[in-house]
């Protein structure tokens, strides 16, 4: 048989590991021929716009090169798969290319949407009779899929966090004013990522001195309040703050209000640290910078988490398995057995159970002021962003493997 | 006799590799016992606020965390010296500091004003007929400073801003829509560091489509054809742009103007970006995104340039030796002597040849439309990005070299 494999959402730097993953598993089955890959996601299923993969993944250095390209080698859609008693037409579609095309398993790497899609699909072809098998892969930087101990693509994410706030502490510390930086790190719903900033005290650091999470009630008071405690002790302030956090809008004065959500249709959402720095800047009147860590936070491979890019590659090559074992519906979850020595196995989950939910970062790990995280946290997350990739770079550049542009 | 070493300016890469360049120079030297390191660049001198160097830097180790941390060990500072003529007290503190703890040398590492600093403070020695040494280390992200092929911390800050674009390339490029983004990169008033963005046409990279730099001319009008010429043959348009590029204010339709200028007090120079940005959806109405690499560009040293760091150090102990042998007044420079093999040499100039003065981008390597570098300016820049360092991690993250906190 053949098999199929899509990726979607945004993008990760452990999403082509995965892939690769899924690649590598069906080389080394008798059972697997082509490997197709559908491009932008489900939608090159439903229109047949399918590579087949083998002619492009072709050398040991080809492999080396897609586990180190961040983003997504088949490209992303955000489609969201209308009800199965709504429109049927969309599904027949899905289903004839896979059968015009040999395919017996169809593999989607992807986030809580992507789940929904593989439950769906799965659901339609189980009504159909079809033994077409359906497998997701899951993948975010957020960390919030439920059913798994964490995705792939957080562990990468999370280092490049906890490096690059490091790096942000040494530069900010050296001039002999009271400063404070207010470094705004991914998360619309969940702190997790922004929670990773802890794992530096391991190393004896005391930045960032306040963290921020959605899953903590945010007041600017209390935040004013926090920052004025710190200075007492601390020239250099330095505030991770995740972009969910949500502002009463009462708090924050006009002016800024108009220039972070008004004039362009923008909620504050998307600029809450250049808010805070506002804020700050008119309430403590001291120099204060907002630093927005933005997409390099999820495509910052050269930085990526051994671990996490290992992790990513073995969860494809187990959906392989899985799908070949006869499972279909299932999401591949990782379940931890132990923090230290830190061990994972690989199991399924319904993928209706993962589907359009969302998994917060555990309130009993913010302390109780709800300005930190404790040290559970950094226990929990300190082993996924363990070891680093030997990167293989060409003009010192590292290089990066494209299908076209 | 004793040395004092200081650091100054906005934080690099490269900057506490040329300390502890000066100190393994300092360590090699019978003549030399006490490196003390001056806190705050020249204010440490002015008052007597000196830490022994020796005290610190104990182990391999120690040695090999300095070189990896970024920023400045030593603190910084933008302190100018007033003239000599106007006003000595300060010059007398200097000369009292250095005169009570027996020091027959001082470097400063900096830019062009710390080189205002060396020339200012060999020239007011000479004039007492005191035989203290006075000797510039340049160093700066900017490379703009005269008499050197290149400065010490352009080519990591480069590195990573090759690297970091060429994620963002990848990670823009996987949705089916028309997308603009916008890269802003450092530079005030020089291209440099923009035009590394096209080292990545060396593998092979189409993006960054267009490339905008101080150095030429910009016209809002010419900037969104220039775009919309590009989008007839790719769908995700990667635009780098310098910080310092000029915007004629009546190109700046005045909403736009409102938000990014006048609010607070800002120019747009600190978000020209954002600024393209919201021009760009209100005139080409596509998906836009501006980032700002920010402070991330001149302190991410887990992706630093080895041909960078190793130069940094040379540089610092090759101004040890030239202070031994009886220079003074004077800056280490890089003498370029062949592309390829890339080989250089270190002299010295004369720090008063450096001070205050900027080398700007050549125009010859700017293109006609003046949206992109030429083939020239890869040439120069690539042999300055080569090698990475193998970076001592603990706990998953880069150990930095600290004193205090």
């Amino acid at each position: 048989m053949n098999i199929v494999v899509a990726q979607s959402g945004g993008p990760t730097c452990a999403i082509n590991a995965s892939l690769l993953g899924v690649f590598k598993g069906a080389m080394k089955s008798r059972d697997i021929d082509i490997v197709f890959g559908s491009l932008n996601g489900i939608e090159g299923i439903i229109n047949d716009d399918m590579i087949i993969l083998n002619d492009y993944i072709r050398t040991y250095m080809d492999m080396e090169q897609l586990r180190q390209t961040p983003s997504t080698l088949l490209n992303s859609c955000r489609y969201k798969l209308p009800d199965m008693s709504d429109d049927k037409t969309v599904y027949e579609k899905i289903y004839n290319t896979l059968k015009n095309h040999g395919i017996g398993a169809f593999f989607y790497i992807g986030g809580n949407d992507s789940m929904d899609t593989v439950n769906k699909i799965s659901a339609y072809l189980n009504e159909l009779g079809s033994d077409i098998k359906v497998i997701g892969i899951p993948k975010t930087i957020d960390n919030d899929l439920t059913c798994t101990d964490h995705t792939p693509g957080y562990g990468s994410a999370a280092k490049y966090v906890a490096t690059t706030v490091q790096e942000i502490v040494r530069d900010c510390s050296v001039y002999s004013i009271n400063s404070v930086t207010i470094i705004e790190i991914m998360g619309r719903d969940t702190g997790w990522l922004t929670a990773a900033t802890a794992v530096l005290r391991a190393n004896g650091e005391i930045a960032p001195h306040l963290i921020y999470l959605p899953e903590a009630r945010f007041s600017v008071q209390s935040f004013l309040s926090d920052i004025r405690r710190v200075q007492q002790s601390r020239r250099a302030v330095v505030i991770a703050v995740s972009e969910g956090i949500e502002l009463d809008p009462n708090d924050i004065p006009s002016e800024i209000k108009n220039e972070t959500s008004d004039n362009f249709g923008h909620r504050y959402l998307s600029g809450v640290g250049k808010c805070l720095e506002n804020i700050v800047r008119r309430e403590i009147k001291c120099k204060v910078r907002s630093i927005e860590l933005n997409i390099m936070q999820r495509c910052s491979s050269h930085i990526s988490s051994k671990t996490d890019i290992e992790e990513a590659e073995q969860i494809g090559t187990a959906a392989v398995d899985a799908a070949l074992s006869g499972l279909t519906g299932k999401v591949m979850v990782f379940e931890r057995v132990s923090d230290n020595p830190y061990t994972v196995v690989i199991n399924s989950a319904e993928a209706a159970d993962v589907a359009n939910r969302v998994r917060y970062f555990p309130p009993e790990w913010i302390n109780a002021q709800g300005n930190n995280v404790t040290d559970k946290a950094v226990k929990y997350i300190l082993p996924l962003i363990q070891g680093s990739q030997d990167i293989h770079y060409r003009n010192g550049i590292p290089m990066h493997f494209r299908i076209g542009n």
